[in-house]
């Protein structure tokens, strides 16, 4: 059986689950629903994606000479999932048209928790198998996840803070500060926290978050203290075997974010993608029961992934460890 | 006959020239040297790329596990063509090795001119044609030359000036700043205008230079007195034509470099590269006889093409227009 | 005489005139007019400043605690003179209460030209004096005014370009991006050659503006072919006699706009203040009668002195000469 | 009794500490030692400081036409206190000199600890008391300690841990970058956990340190486990009357570093200083016994205050309380 997946906004998020959909053997793209025309839009008629009107006269794509291919009530039609990728917000008032509609729906994880099951493949995919809306959470947020998840399993977490710094903008983002300050966040906890807990329920996990003028990947400075004592090398083990988590060597030449996205260039990923969370093998220690690592997250696409395995969890397709190895081995991971 | 290329020096560029020749089909790369093992070197090596010593012992790569092809001496024996990417001054101590070894040499343009026929392959290709040496210009001016040159064909230049803001380091490269400031080179001119004059001769061209911090691509501001007066839109119409130049529009929602670069990564690029010198629709103006217009620069990427095509000139392997063509098709320009 | 001044409106220009006129012999603030408490009403309160709400309420700076000496209604009537300095546009709708209370204006260079007299001291104050408005221009154009003023006025000038690349954010706006690219304004020419002429009118001058991830100071690029040819030495001997201009010096360590600050900064400038335009020695050149060179203007306070200037043109209280020295004077220009 | 001190080095640290110097009563600045003319020495000449050559031609001064008030042993001659403030690793090298010449020293933090008794005034004045060589520690283990030290004397620490995101240059360099990337230092612990404990000693705090793209100020987010419980306001409590702590508030309009700079530039601190560490009062929170906060530490002039403090206790001329009140009240701390 193939799955026919729509997109419903089409920006950083939506274009990079529109190409992973085209990369599956299960999958069909039926197309992408956006309001304005630009550069996106562009390349994607380039790569033969049919493009459909968000709203329902489609005026702006329209004159700009886009030959649309219908309207979002056609879009929703033709799918067995949509996939939402609407600003923060959007995907709440946009539930309504799914339901109506009949079809599934993934939503990202700027819409709040009660959308629908929140979702890391390799954390809760079978919590989430044949849900009808599923919210893969946010890149930070699936960040954690993946790392704590496989030490809570293996070791315990008695408890675990992090301190989240976070990039401001994205690369192509020319709107947003600050250029030249670092900006505390000021929530006690950062919503990251309470967000983990969605996924992992009943960690006890406290975050904070600041914003630093750079574009390019969130870091994550993480400590747990661990119910059952390990080594750094032990850890280390542990990353290497857990799905969409790379170890990064310093001795490699890799010293900072832009060298793991240059060293995602170098491998030919698409966009340069990173959508594996990225631990320092050097930045990992132990002080007795006290465990400390370092991160990076690239916001752009490590929820691309996720959204894909999610699209096959709602459809029932397959199982976790299944949906989770056609991924990885569609997108390189 | 399929041209045997080898590069020495595997950074910036040489690594983009190195899987532009592997794209070739009349060419064929025996492969790479460097020096110290990095995560370029694990890179090129899960490609399929020989790895040559570039000292005659390769500790640091042995160390690290590299199974080496042999030493630049090997790879000089093995090639028809060597690729000199070192960093600045380095091509010139390599020259002689080159030399005894027989190998035509291109270098980049961080060696003085003396060292080669400086080189913009839709300027002077046929002045180069045969050649031992060629000096495949800075990134800088070969942007500069691309535009000014067909310019100057078509309308006749009686004087240029451009203010170039040029990014301050390259986006792995985490050394360099500034991080808050502006710096004026204060060469007056700048080296730039000079450089063009060697793939130019005698066209009258004045260049400032200030680094700014961004990692992504420097931007010309130019300014040229016409012999023959032209509209915004004839000079646009000329650049539509012009190989490797591309027009970008405000109107698609490219506001700035960022976008430029975002649209090459959604184009799936190798690397988000862009190889074109980008020209903005709306920034093409015209005053009486001057005209002004602004232009992005890829300083990763706008050289490779050029030196694909010194490749062939040096060898004597096909025309300039022909070449070209073969170089373009083939990186999906 | 003691002139009586008000100022509507407390952020980066409002808050240094206050201090400025409170430096001046011949000046009294009156006080301030605010909406909303923040550590510049603060700072302003320690300072002893007199803090009127600028709606009729002030409910905000009441509930953090201000003690009002009145409403903007009060602060008009005790004036001689307003100092507008909220955001782009508000002046225009404050014109007519200003009217209406018969208090004359100075207004900055967010407003429209049509809002009042164009004014830089140096350039054209004789022709706003007596003037009920003056529109003291934008920082960018006062630093045009002031060298190109000078120069046309020795050596004539038959046309000048400038390339202006901008800092995109004031230090403390964390709001602002760009973070990485450069972002070109792709008005041709920007509205900074047209507001020269209203300062220098029938100057032929042309320019172009960029953004560029820096919060500290603007950068021009500025070429003039001179009607009369003039050395480099000429040049930089004009300007050493040219007020609120700067000569500074690569051999003395100011390399860049950072290190102009640390200078203002080292030198005990209020708020590390460089009201003067910044002009490197080492920048300044000419080739036949082409005339180059990059000066650096501090955005958040060349306009200060401009602005105490027009206070006293406004009120006729001082030859042009006469004001300048004093103002100078007292903010060790 | 008049302290007479000398300078040796006049850099980002230097030339504070000498104009805090000339701020206090019972101290008299000899002069600065440098090697190198710049804008720095040309700032400390116009605000008639004695300039001797650091080594013992002064060649490059000399040059410059700074008329030299003596050679580096005629300022030791004149000196009771030497404040050495060269680059790391040059203090040591000068230590012999000093020692020969029979005069105290103080040295900053970039001198191993081994060079005299590491040194926060509000820490251990009286553990450096009369000692002939006090090392006063780095700007962001001098900020830690004046937290830690409060809040352990207070509430007992069992254990606390430090991100610290730091600003990777100061605001004149334009040398250092990254302009886009986060660097993490991979040390475990970072150097500054240790330090700490130079100063006080046995205190159990792990750091992690990471360089960000900003110029301004360093950024610690710091976790505390409590021996005894507190609240949140107990602990604003605490540090509102802990010297050299400043509470700053996201609801005054400080939502960043830009602002705190912002603040003390409105606030008339000489060069924008803030020697304080500013604390965000919504940045401070406690779930059970542990505390979160938030504190940001400015490079430049943190350690200033600590190293007039170190000049008096090295010459034994008062008590703790005493010159900390004393350099507070004259630097309006």
């Amino acid at each position: 059986m193939t799955i026919k997946v729509g997109i419903v906004g089409y920006g950083t998020i939506g274009k990079r689950i529109a190409d992973a959909v085209g990369l599956q053997e299960d999958m069909k793209l039926v197309g992408i629903a956006g309001n304005t025309f630009n550069y996106r839009i562009k390349s994607a008629i380039s790569k033969g994606i049919n493009v459909f009107s968000a709203d329902h006269r489609g005026t702006d794509l329209k004159r700009n000479g886009v030959c649309l291919a219908g309207r979002i009530k056609d879009l929703l039609g033709e799918s067995d999932v949509i996939c939402d990728c609407t600003p923060r917000g959007v995907g709440k008032k946009n539930k309504d048209k799914y339901a109506k509609a009949g079809v599934k729906a993934i939503f990202q994880g700027g819409e709040k928790p009660d959308i629908g099951d929140s979702f890391v493949a390799q954390c809760n995919y079978d919590s989430a198998f044949g849900s009808n809306y599923i919210r893969v959470v946010s890149c930070n947020t699936t960040g954690l996840c993946r790392t704590l998840h496989a030490i809570h399993h293996q070791y315990g977490i008695l408890s675990a803070q992090a301190t989240m710094i976070r990039r401001a903008a994205d690369p192509w983002d020319i709107y947003h500060g600050p250029i030249n300050a670092i900006v505390p966040a000021l929530e006690l906890p950062s919503h990251h926290g309470p967000d983990v807990c969605t996924v992992l329920p009943g960690l006890n996990v406290f975050t904070t978050s600041l914003h630093v003028p750079t574009t390019i990947m969130h870091m994550h400075s993480v400590t747990a203290d661990l119910q059952k004592p390990a080594s750094a090398e032990e850890i280390l083990e542990l990353f290497g075997r857990t799905t969409r988590v790379r170890i990064v060597k310093n001795s490699d030449g890799i010293r900072s974010t832009a060298e793991i996205i240059e060293y995602a260039r170098d491998m030919g990923r698409l966009r340069g993608d990173m959508p594996e969370v990225c631990i320092w093998e050097e930045g990992v220690g132990t002080v007795g029961d006290k465990l400390f690592y370092l991160q990076a997250v690239h916001q752009e696409s490590d929820v691309v992934p996720e959204s894909i395995d999610a699209i096959r969890a709602a459809t029932e397709s397959c199982s976790a460890e299944e949906s989770i190895s056609r991924t990885n081995r569609s997108l390189g991971l």
